[in-house]
């Protein structure tokens, strides 16, 4: 098989503490060999391979790992959000305006769709995306979509538990049953994980514990959306039931913190779906202090973050959520990985997979030194240069 | 001369009152007919000319006119960048870093840098551009740059009093005199207008009214740095002064915003450099209230803002200044027309400059609604695809 080199990278990011300096595992002048879609060999420079790739002196990260999406949709929400940049507040309901245009689509206009956000997320420098469903709200629809996003990716997640649809206006009880049952039938060929969104105005704890209990019992892996638009049960609900990830942790007590920290549940902030919503930023300061494991998503989504900027979210994390631009980048790659327990990405390492990105820049420092600047210059995705 | 068509247009924004509809001048299923560097016409679909470009369906708006920027300048401020994001307070005094790296580097290399940027701000679709000096801060250095810089703009602004530099280090009223005769006379070959930074730690109200009537009489046009770190006079002496612009107003008394809106002095807003430097943002709503003529502006520069990207500022003004998203834009394209005292950029109408750009994008509301995704598919200045 054909070996490669990246070489002539002035600054590398591996996240492997034993092979660079620092939390992010840096080393300077380095070079990388992959062969097929693994890394081989990561060291200074003067590796041969068969072909090379010249990293001029840039800085090379891993991929950005984006462990919360909502990639499969059709329509636009453009106006609604106009109206909220005008005052309107954010509320859940808004998710039904998408669902009855993806119920509307076709399979392969959603395929379509999809392969041009992932496109998008791949020129921003994201190599692993987790994609949900949430847009179908009934088992045919529900399915329809998850089978489009296995086209994309592994981690798939189940969220028949997104909202309320219309049709079971005032029955949320009954909704929850048929999420749980159908609806997990039909989804679940298709399927890795499962999540629900626990907040007022979608599912309350005990709903949302009866559909992770339910994927559970089908063999999904869990996740949760907790704590979004205020305090609530979200976060202590998925640390009890050893979820993966926490996701948007907007509103965090004392106590909530304290739960992640003891646990292996990762706490997923979602700067730009606050930045959109006009949310306050988390306190990501005191949960990284406290000792939890942070990841940063980007949630891309028509309504509350329709973004594929991973470098955004970092620029708004160390800006507004007290992160550094190490714990940011981290948060954006191995933090990602843990929140989708993944080992194979998220790092620069022999055996992990070839994802690895030449930025415009010297140093990752560029992200939040140089908002809203194009810094991805290129991208490696399992070995393949897109 | 060959004439070239821009058609299906689905959405074009000419900031043409009379010619679309609302402030922005809209117009659906748009074409625009140039000629050279001029603009011709602007009507319906249906237009014929020798050659033709298609916009299939995407919104079009003018070039952003950029009317505040510092592109000319050597060396690389993000280890600044980094602890001032864990903490350390911005000051002026950085500026000196810039200085110092700038005396160093041939005209070549400062040529050869500043193209790099103007040619970056140009992909992110700014078409006009303001440079200004101030990292020379001696006769022969001020003079370079301005030179390097009108390779790129008419626009060029001698900005001597930046900062007072080491070798004149508590002389503050000799520096000045210095700027207003020799750096003056050395720099006017090359300068369209004259500012100064009137803040505490740079010069004073005093200070800045000498440097600007200086100016004034050499014949230069007036531009000022006013009350960026703090409330201070100098929104009130760029009004008494007849500025055509004052520049960062993030503190604004009801006195200096009444100040604003009873002049043609326009009031520049630079959010990136609030972003960078955890400044608050200025209310922009209140001014706009007030009546006054606003801009928004990148403010390009190694310390406080090495952004090029006038869509993050569009962004950042809606979402933390108040400002609707056809405000923000009338700001970053006519509104820095204003700041510059021109008529001939910022508007798509007959006898315009022909700088269109065209949107990955339905509307200019994308801008804020897809954060940090790069939306400038493509760009035409003077006439010229670029």
């Amino acid at each position: 098989m054909t070996t490669t080199v990246l070489d002539r990278i002035g600054l590398l990011v591996t996240n492997d503490i034993a092979a660079g300096a620092g939390p992010l595992g840096l080393v300077r002048n380095a070079s990388v060999v992959f062969e097929g879609d693994r890394i081989v060999s990561v060291a200074g420079a003067g590796q041969i391979a068969d072909r090379r790739i010249d990293a001029d002196g840039a800085c090379v990260i891993p991929g950005f790992v984006d462990s919360h999406t909502h990639l499969v949709f059709a329509g636009d929400r453009g106006d609604e959000f106009a109206a909220r940049m005008a005052g309107r507040p954010y509320e859940a309901g808004g998710i039904r305006v998408s669902v009855a245009a993806t119920r509307g689509a076709t399979e392969a206009e959603l395929l379509s769709l999809a392969d041009g956000r992932r496109a998008e997320a791949r020129r921003a420098g994201i190599t692993t995306v987790e994609i949900k469903s949430g847009y179908g709200l009934d088992a045919h629809h529900e399915a329809r979509c998850l089978r489009v996003a296995r086209s994309f990716t592994g981690d798939t997640t189940f969220l028949g538990a997104h909202v309320v649809p219309a049709e079971f206006e005032g029955r949320t009880d009954d909704y929850v049953h048929h999420v749980c049952t159908d609806m997990l039938s039909a989804a679940l060929p298709y399927a890795r994980w499962i999540d629900a969104f626990c907040e007022v105005g979608a599912f309350d704890e005990h709903q949302s514990r009866a559909v992770l209990a339910a994927g559970r019992a089908a063999g999904l892996g869990l996740r949760l959306h907790a704590n979004q638009l205020g305090h609530g049960p979200g976060v202590q609900l998925a640390v009890e039931m050893g979820c993966a990830s926490a996701d948007h942790c907007t509103y965090l007590s004392d106590d909530d913190i304290a739960a992640l920290a003891g646990s292996d549940t990762v706490a997923t902030f979602l700067p730009a779906t606050d930045f959109s919503t006009r949310q306050p930023y988390p306190d990501a300061r005191r949960v990284i202090d406290a000792g939890a494991t942070v990841a940063l998503a980007t949630n891309c989504n028509p309504g509350s973050s329709y973004t594929t900027s991973m470098s955004f979210c970092i620029a708004l994390a160390v800006r507004d959520m007290r992160m550094t631009p190490e714990e940011a980048l981290s948060a954006a790659t191995v933090g990602g990985a843990s929140a989708l327990r993944r080992g194979d990405v998220g790092r620069i390492a022999p055996g992990c997979r070839a994802d690895l990105v030449v930025l415009e820049a010297p140093s990752y420092t560029h992200f939040v030194y140089r908002p809203g600047v194009p810094l991805i210059r290129s991208v490696i995705e399992a070995g393949s240069l897109t």
